[in-house]
């Protein structure tokens, strides 16, 4: 039993310790690689740290990173000073902006959740949410490669009733789509990724449950409705046992699919977030530092969540898996035709046409560019037809409109993962903006099925689209300033002399 | 005989009641489906609404919109309550706005007329008008799609008289295009639709009769001068007893032309639309309702009138067309060259290559560019050469210039329709406004066909264009954010100190 | 003789004359037809106009455009009233700025001129020579397609001494250019075209003298050096004995070169300019006049110098050229290679690849553009190669560097015509800004031949460019408003709290 | 020996003497070639010159560029009165602004060193180093070009380790890129270039001397760790036994290739730089000689660095080169696969693909689109591959992340020149910026490695990338600035009534 003034005493980037529910521990050494920055333990150096720790973290996030021999022991009660958190001006007026968030019935589509979003989270949960690599091209690449695409609508179609269910691994969905996996959910709501179990249930889609969730994976199963499926994506551990184990309990506990992520052997730098951290920091010791500074701070949060990722994992590592499970296995984030063939050639399941969000390498190209292609070589090279119940094509990334997914159907996708707008509706409107969210796709699947004169999934074909643009990677001619400064652009009519418009 | 006094005691959203031209209507149940919000409506609540009514409403609309049983009767003036309007800031600012448009002969094109509108319609009528659907990229693809097409124009040809008068299913023009139907006139102008008919009367052109007219068909009918044409634009009923008894009046009365709407199952969702309402809600209720509020307000002024469209339309129902009319018959909306060529081989009359005004199905590709498909594989399939006598195609949408619409003529329209700019006319200027706008194209015509060379349109001809790059669908690669704000932009030599242009 | 007291009661819209040189003009029904508006006009209604008169117009402008019988003599000078100009606060506010201009040292390229002329020179005189055809489509797009063209320099060639001389229609010419014509000079300087002619006999480049220029054609030979090269731009009158008159008269004084425009049968209209117009009309009239209003007063500038443009002119009528003049015969304004092709096969010299400036047809193409098709198309057929001396190709239009120059000239040009920036020159600095432009654009091929490795214009051949983008009509897909506006920007590193860099 | 007193009476631009380290220099007829302009030399006209001297100049820059007549002698200490030295308030703001800069853990790109260099630099420093030619087109394209190449990335390799070094001519490189040539270092950073020989010793990369370093080469070959590989950038003299004296000097002191300049017969004009420079003169002066200047001060530095430089070098010359030395030659500033072609023929060791980083040929062609088109036609007619130990292609220009230079490794290149970017870093850190903007580059490679699934550079394959739009030169359409203007952007969900996000 540890006495409260002891714990005082270490109060300091020397010597730091903090209790968290009664128990005391030492995180000096782990002061520069927590995600949200050294300053804010630093404020609960020999302090406790419980109300502010609770809201964010999942309830074994400091026993599983922190080594067995910083664990100090329990505290005694009684004597631990009361900490008085003091709310930043910041934080007051995000808490009003909250107070403010139009009703869920404003809101009209998903990009409405990412403005709303936007306003009412945490700076530093924002930043790592919207955050992607080196110069973010990738990321809005993703949503702009949609664009490229374009409709060729059939008519005169007795469209009365459509059906745009659709079956994902043999597993019903009430749309092509599902929820993708993405981490940290309490960043955004206390509830983390029940919120999207929960939804999921609701509307009869499937969620994915990631390895680095904010809640432990039993919650997230538990959570689940009867009957209610789930996958799960899965990050290879150094240490094979641990997967195993992982795997085989999911599969126990009834996951239906297993998207093991083979584009992130090393988590990519999110300049963004990174850049956020510095203001996580006490600024007199960045300062003071300086050039000395030779310790990498800058992947802080990416690498506390994600040092036990094995780089090595390999083509040779397929058997293995495929002989500890029986879960259809999918490979996330394939990135050309070639691994796509090649994934078919060893008898997986599926595999995820993705760039992780373009969080990894900037310069990958879209999901959407890439299905084109694999079903094109796959076609040519195996007789294949997509979409092709043995062998099924995913994309994610960049979808903010059911026709969006509409043009990944028609191209040969069998679903499209849907992340980042789940996360914006949630941190924005808790469960309901889940539900919300979803609904929102059910009426545009239905609308534009209507317009796109599909009955059914499978009459969204390839002869629906126009993806001839698709791989057109365009940058204009830089401006000629001078000619365009010139230039004197034209005017409309005006009013005579008026009070301008309110 | 209900007595005023009764009437004012249904003056909330439980029990709305109110008075129209001396009579009694429910209209509880119909407060989330008026087109303008049930703000405006519980306003009047257990009063007479006349005086606000009729400026906006086509004489039948609250008759034909509301269910018998909800016509409670008439009331006894005597003991109805004056009601002292109260006139917004907003509504002052935009009467005044409206007595500063310029003089009509300020006015240079058809944009001109947008922005004029934009500044004197109330702000609801505008954003339904100038609405479309989702993200808004077909509405504007559809005007950007003319800028892709360029001219290749002939010389030394004695150009003295020009002659671009055509004939639209047997009927002359003046002009290779016609006034297409839109929905609701009366928003823009307490004449509505007639605005179109008078001028369409003093300028030799076509106007296309919309199902959905602030006017009543008959009226429209009656305002045309002698010899007048007329087209007819349909939405088909689910019951087709109404659809057969409205084209045969309409032929009776001597309609020539018969537009069958095939792009619309379901009306669109156009949130700019959408998002206007909510400020016409009365904001309480709005934010009580919050997460219960399952009903779908949404769509409300599409739902309230358009909920009769049969989505059922099929091909299999075109013999019965054919059954029941000698017009010629059309389809308005197709949008790829196999269901042109379908139309083409059941022996229609044409077919208007549309994806309605940008307002169904965002990403829809533009006439234009389909224009351009449809010409090359009916000549290849069925050896048809355009423009064709036997089989006409028109398209509309986005067209602002006399170029767009001959470049449209050079590819193979017979002629093309233009909606919104005669709306944006009549609601800033009345009919003199769409008279001005008609004359602006008369002279546009005559100016361009003697630069391109042309004597008549049948001299318009596909090699005065370059379409190759019509199909291009580009989006640039995503800026550089940090490389773009790094670069400091040239400057030009300046003026030494000096007070700044006037 | 009349008196000044009879002239001073013809003050009014109804009845205006006024006082030039001493004599007396009815202009009553010339009001509407005025260049530069009727405000001007009317201030001087009853008065003498010489001082306002004398530094804008050519000294026949009066004579030649008014009827004889609106001559109606001389005035006893005795009797006429000084008028008091004043002088407007906005002339006060420009004159100030045309003392504030930059030494001529610190203009570096052709730029710099048009921004400071459009500092300097009067709105209505920026607003005449800027404007352009509709939307201003062409005028840019004639800058921008040479953006379009990149280039394959050479290099380890001895460029000591480098030589961009050339002949043009077999006369010297210092540079692959020439100054092309453009009308009204005197709005931007009183000396008007005789700046050009000058400083042409400077630099020992060849002037093209416009039928419209403010000097009279005489005036403008007188002005040459003797052995000074110039060719003449002809409007085909509508009475061609007036036309012959003309060209006899050029042969005879030495012109070299007869360059008949074929692409303005009839002027374009520029709104640019019809927009200024208004403001040159007094604002009571325009409003009284609204509706009613159906005088076409939109044209004003363009009808009164080129009504007496033909219209009619055809291919039939070149024999007749053929037969009245010895000198080369050039079309000026062939806009595709099926022109180009007629104009060799009826033997005439050449052809000027041009869209008139921007100022005709808008989505016309660049010359630039049209030059690489008929070089194909002429090779193709002709077996023609180019630069060719017996059939010698000509663009302008869009021209800034010399390596625009030399684009075109790689591509088979013989030499480029330069308008507005010589316009422009002249306008802010008079005779010695058009010396500094000629010779920005010697440095600027000097410099520029060397960098290429070309040490003669024979040795800029096609290899040295790349064209492939050159007929690329790209606009992109609309941007997604709603997802461009959730995106946040990349920050660099900031500076801590500092005052803004001055 | 001069006496102070008799220096100080030639004040005057007439008669303009400086001293500097105790000698007396004539400086009148250099005042116009000063590449920072006469206002700053005027200054110290007739006093002391050595403390503004000393922090920019290279030790012997007076007397290697002043004629040895103007070398007056030395000066009587005793005489010579202090010049007190007033510092501007740009000085003082931008020396404040220097304090402010954030702590080098805080930078996270190559960009963010431009950022701060920007603010914190004099701003005739910047201007030199940021300028580029005419309308610096190809300064930005160099950039652009590396975002029209995609990435095909490979999964499930095991990267545990991965290894980027190379071998560059010969010589081992950590990194695949090198420090390229730029000169005058002293602008930045008082130690020039030797902040670059320090770093790269440091990373284990190679710097290429620049013949117009601000730095002996002496001191910068001195400053080189034992073993550290140099390269020469050589800019051939007219008088070619001083080339051969440098050439030969160089071999002696262990220089390992010879990179000769072929794209700059003469100094391209830097607008941005010229400008910059009028600030400089005394402005009086400027408004003085207005047009009566003949003189072309315009490319003062340029031409006061350059005169030497040998315009006639010729392919004639290059047996000569391998007659006198024994380095590999490579020839710097080849832009065409015809030139590479040559090179290879006459027994070169390689070409440096590059564009003089924008500043010579505006519109030149990026390096890394020369080099696409090098690999396939020298593949083609000599059946090479790349990279190629005995033909090394190398590229420079535009570059500021690890993923450009693997884009060009992949096409083809063996290695990639980096010349601003450390510019920027030692203009605001010093040589501690130059290390930590090598360390950036070695953390992206290394991520980036990892992320295509290469392990070694000899995986860096061609089907990694897809650079089928590298040749697209497209400039947009011009805007239809009435439509857009007219068309309002689509607005999210708002909060309601609440004040700004902090």
């Amino acid at each position: 039993m540890i006495s409260g003034k002891e714990v005082a005493t270490h109060n300091s980037r020397e010597s730091c310790w903090i209790i968290v529910h009664g128990k005391v521990y030492d995180v000096t050494e782990f002061l520069d690689d927590h995600p949200g920055g050294s300053k804010i333990i630093l404020k609960y150096a020999g302090k406790d740290a419980t109300a502010e720790y609770d809201p964010i973290h999942p309830p074994n996030a400091i026993t599983d990173h922190l080594p067995a021999e910083k664990h100090l022991g329990s505290v005694d009660p009684e004597t631990v000073l009361k900490v008085k958190v003091e709310v930043s001006d910041e934080e007051k007026a995000r808490v009003e902006r909250m107070s403010k968030r139009p009703s869920l019935s404003e809101i009209l589509n998903l990009h409405d959740f990412e403005a709303i979003a936007r306003m009412v989270m945490p700076e530093k949960a924002w930043a790592y949410y919207s955050s992607a690599a080196d110069d973010e091209i990738t990321i809005r690449e993703n949503h702009a490669a949609y664009h490229r695409v374009w409709f060729r609508p059939r008519i005169l179609r007795d469209v009365t009733t459509v059906d745009y269910s659709t079956k994902i691994l043999g597993q019903v969905s009430s749309m092509p789509m599902y929820i993708t996996a993405t981490a940290l959910g309490k960043l955004g709501h206390p509830d983390g990724e029940l919120n999207l179990t929960r939804a999921a249930a609701n509307h009869g889609v499937i969620q994915m449950i990631p390895t680095l969730a904010s809640c432990s994976f039993d919650e997230i199963v538990d959570a689940a409705k009867p009957g209610q499926v789930q996958f799960l994506q899965l990050y290879v551990n150094k240490d094979r046992a641990i997967t195993k184990k992982l795997v085989q309990h999911a599969e126990t506990r009834g996951i239906k699919g297993l998207f093991i992520t083979v584009d992130a052997p090393q988590l990519g730098r999110r300049e963004k977030d990174m850049r956020m951290k510095f203001d996580a920091e006490d600024p007199a010791e960045v300062t003071e530092n300086k050039q000395q500074d030779r310790v990498d701070r800058s992947q802080g949060a990416a690498r506390a969540i994600s040092s036990f990722i094995d780089p090595g994992l390999d083509w040779k590592d397929i058997p293995w898996f495929q002989s500890i499970t029986k879960m259809p296995l999918i490979l996330k984030g394939v990135q050309c035709w070639e691994d796509a063939l090649e994934a078919y050639d060893r008898g997986l399941a599926g595999v995820v046409l993705s760039n992780h969000g373009g969080r990894q390498l900037d310069f990958a190209r879209s999901g959407l560019e890439i299905l084109y292609e694999v079903v094109r070589e796959l076609g040519a090279r195996r007789g294949l037809s997509f979409p092709n119940e043995k062998f099924q094509l995913f994309v994610d990334g960049g979808v903010r409109r059911a026709t969006d997914v509409l043009k990944a159907v028609a191209i040969g996708a069998t679903a499209v993962g849907v992340g980042r707008p789940f996360l914006y509706a949630f941190s924005s409107y808790g469960q309901e903006g889940v539900d919300k969210a979803l609904q929102i796709l059910h009426d545009e699947f239905e609308m534009n099925m209507r317009l796109l004169g599909a009955r059914n999934l499978s009459e969204v074909v390839p002869s629906m689209v126009d993806a001839s643009s698709l791989s057109a990677h365009i940058v204009a001619v830089p401006g000629d300033t001078l000619y365009d400064t010139n230039y004197e652009s034209m005017q409309h009519a005006r009013l005579r002399e008026v009070r301008a418009k309110i």
